[in-house]
C-alpha cells in the first residue's frame, strides 16, 4: 500500500502520542520517504503539538480533519489508499470518496485489516512499565477497597470508593464501567454496579480497571460475604484451579486456544463447563479489549510482550456467579502475572 | 424499506430497552405485521429478557449476534434491509454479506442514514422526567464540590470528589470523562482534570456530566479563584451575556444556526469571537451528543422536546478560558433550562 489513512483513536494514539477525540493520520509513501501528517481540529491545535511532537500537525479550517486529510493524500499523489475496514464507516467512506471526487487527482481506497492492530498486541518495554503501574494501582484499589465491601452497603456505594480512590492515585478514567454484583446479581456476567445492597450472605464480583498513562488495567476478584455453603466454596476452588490452569499455560509460541482449553478442561472435570459462558481472555493495552482472542480454536500464537487478561467464570442462574481475572504478561520464558492481588477464598 | 438493521447500541436502547453491550436489532415487515428480534450473546441472556421485555430475544450460540441477525432477516424473506450508514463499518458489511452469501436466499443490504436519529431528537414525557433528574443532579453536584475548588487542589481530586458524589447520588456512571481545568489550562477547550493544582489567581472551567436511568446530563460552569482582572471579569460577562442570547433564541420554529448566531454576535461585538472556536452546542439524550447541531448555518430547526446544550466559550491561548453551559428544554412556546445552577459571576 503506498498511502494509508488511519482514523482509530487508539492507533492513532500509538503511532503518533495524540489522545484527542477527533483525528486523522495520514501516511503517504513518496520517492524522498514516508511523510506523516496529523489532522485533527481547533479543539486540539496546543494538544495536538505537543503530544504529537515530531509529527506535522494540521488543524483545517473550513473541513473536517477527515476530509482535509483525504484531499492532502490525493495532493501528496497518493493513487490508491488503505483505510481500516474494522473502524471506518460506510458513511465516512463516502465522504472520504466526496473529498477527493473533485480535485484533480483521485484515490482509491481500500479497506484492509487495521495495520497496526498485530503490531499493538506486542508491548515494547515502556508500554509494559505503564502496563505494570495501571495493574499494580488496580491491586492497591482492591486493598483499599475491601473495607466497604460489607452486607447493607449498596453495589453503586462500593464503586464510589473504588473510582474516588482510583482517581487519588492519579488515574485518568476508569477503563471500563466498574462491575459491582453482589449475592444473586454476581450471576450476571455483566453486571454494572446498581443501587442493590450487598447480602450478609454470598457472593460479590468486582471487575474494575484504571486507565493510566494511556494504558488499560483489567482485574476481576470475586469475595464471599458470611459463611459460604460447600457448594459455593467447591465452585470457587474450581474456578480458581482453571484461572491457575490457564495462567500456567501461557507462554511463547503456544496457541490462544490451547490456554482456552486449559481453563475450560477443569471446569468440565468438575461439572461446571455449561456455566462457563464467555472466552477465557483478551489482550489489553491502549484498549480495554484489543487482539490476541483467548477463546476456543483460537489459533494465534502467544508472543513475548503480550499482555493478555484470563478471567474464567461460571455463572449460575438465580443463584450465583464467579470470576477470577487477571493481567498476564507473556515473557520470553514463559509468564508473569502483572495483577498479583491476592485470589485464595476470602471471606469478610 | 421493508427491513432493517439496527446495531448502534443507543439506537437499540431507545427501540427496545436492552442496554447491554453488544446488540444486533432485526426489523422486517411481513404481511401479518412487522416482526423484531432482538439479538446478543450469552453474557446478556437474564439481563435482556428484563430489559427488552416485549421484544423476542435470541441468543445464538455458535456464531455472532450480528450474523445470526442477518440470517433470521433472510430466512424471514427480507430481500432488502436498510442498514445505518453512519454506525455500521466495512468490516460489518462484509460479515453480513457473507452470512447470508450462503443461504437460500440473498439480502441487499442498503445503507441508510439512521432511522431513529431524527425520532430520538425529540423526547417524549417519560424521557424528559428522566433528563430532568439527570440534569438536576449535575446541578447538585456543583454545589457539592464548590468546596473542593481551592487554590493547590489538584484537578483531579476535584474531579475525584465529584465523581464520588455523582455515584453517592445513583449515577450509572459519568457521561463523558469530567474536565477540571485551572488557570492557563481553562484555555485548552478539552483539558481533561491532570494532577496539575488549581493556581491562587485564575479561572477554573468545570465540564460534567452524570448518565442517570440511561440518559445523559452536561453543563459547564467556569469560577475564579482569587481576585481577578478586569480582562477576566470583561470576558466572563461577555460569555455569560452570548450564553443568555443563545438560551433566549430557543425556541420551536427557530432554525439552530440563528440560535449559534446569537451567541457569536454578542461575542463579535465584544471583540472575542476569534476565541470562539466551537460550536454553540448539541442534543443531548442517551448519547451525550445527539442532533441536533447548534452550529452555524445549520438550517435544521428546534423543535418541541428537543434537549440540547447552550455551551459558548472562549479560549486564549497562553491566557483563560472561560465556557458556561446549560442544557435547555424546547419547550411549546420557547425554551425552560434544565441546569438552573447559578452562573453569575462566581470569585471563591
Amino acid at each position: 500500500m503506498q498511502a494509508c489513512l488511519f482514523t482509530h483513536l487508539p492507533d492513532v494514539r500509538w503511532l503518533c502520542g495524540f489522545s484527542g477525540s477527533n483525528a486523522a493520520l495520514a501516511l503517504v509513501a513518496t520517492k524522498s520517504g514516508m511523510r506523516a501528517v496529523l489532522f485533527t481540529d481547533g479543539r486540539y491545535t496546543a494538544q495536538a503539538r505537543e503530544e504529537a511532537a515530531g509529527t506535522r500537525v494540521i488543524i483545517p479550517k473550513k473541513k473536517s480533519a477527515l476530509v482535509a486529510a483525504c484531499q492532502w493524500l490525493a495532493e501528496s499523489g497518493a493513487v490508491k489508499c488503505g483505510v481500516d475496514a474494522a473502524h471506518t464507516t460506510l458513511a465516512e467512506l463516502k465522504w472520504m470518496k466526496k473529498a477527493v471526487a473533485s480535485g484533480r487527482r483521485r484515490i482509491l481506497f481500500k479497506p484492509i485489516a487495521s495495520l497496526v492492530a498485530r503490531q499493538r498486541e506486542i508491548k515494547d518495554a515502556d508500554e509494559i512499565l505503564k502496563m505494570r503501574e495501571a495493574a499494580l494501582t488496580g491491586c492497591l484499589l482492591f486493598e483499599l477497597i475491601r473495607e466497604h465491601i460489607r452486607p447493607g452497603a449498596t453495589e453503586i456505594e462500593v464503586a464510589a470508593e473504588l473510582e474516588h480512590a482510583a482517581r487519588m492515585a492519579g488515574a485518568e478514567a476508569m477503563s471500563f464501567e466498574t462491575i459491582v454484583a453482589g449475592g444473586v446479581r454476581s450471576s450476571l456476567p455483566h453486571g454494572r454496579a446498581t443501587m442493590a445492597r450487598l447480602p450478609r450472605k454470598g457472593f460479590v464480583t468486582l471487575d474494575f480497571g484504571v486507565m493510566l498513562n494511556g494504558y488499560c488495567s483489567d482485574m476481576t476478584r470475586t469475595v464471599h460475604l458470611g459463611r459460604a455453603t460447600r457448594a459455593e466454596r467447591d465452585a470457587y476452588d474450581s474456578v480458581l484451579e482453571a484461572q491457575q490452569a490457564a495462567v500456567a499455560a501461557v507462554a511463547p509460541g503456544v496457541t490462544c486456544g490451547k490456554v482456552d482449553a486449559a481453563a475450560r478442561s477443569v471446569l468440565k472435570k468438575a461439572g461446571l463447563a455449561k456455566w462457563f459462558t464467555h472466552s477465557t481472555g483478551h489482550g489489553v493495552g491502549i484498549e480495554i479489549h484489543e487482539g490476541p482472542r483467548i477463546a476456543a480454536k483460537q489459533k494465534q500464537k502467544l508472543q513475548a510482550g503480550m499482555v493478555i487478561t484470563i478471567e474464567p467464570g461460571i455463572y449460575i442462574p438465580g443463584r450465583f456467579g464467579i470470576r477470577i481475572e487477571d493481567m498476564v504478561l507473556v515473557t520470553k520464558t514463559g509468564n508473569e502475572i502483572l495483577t498479583p492481588s491476592p485470589k485464595t477464598w476470602m471471606e469478610l
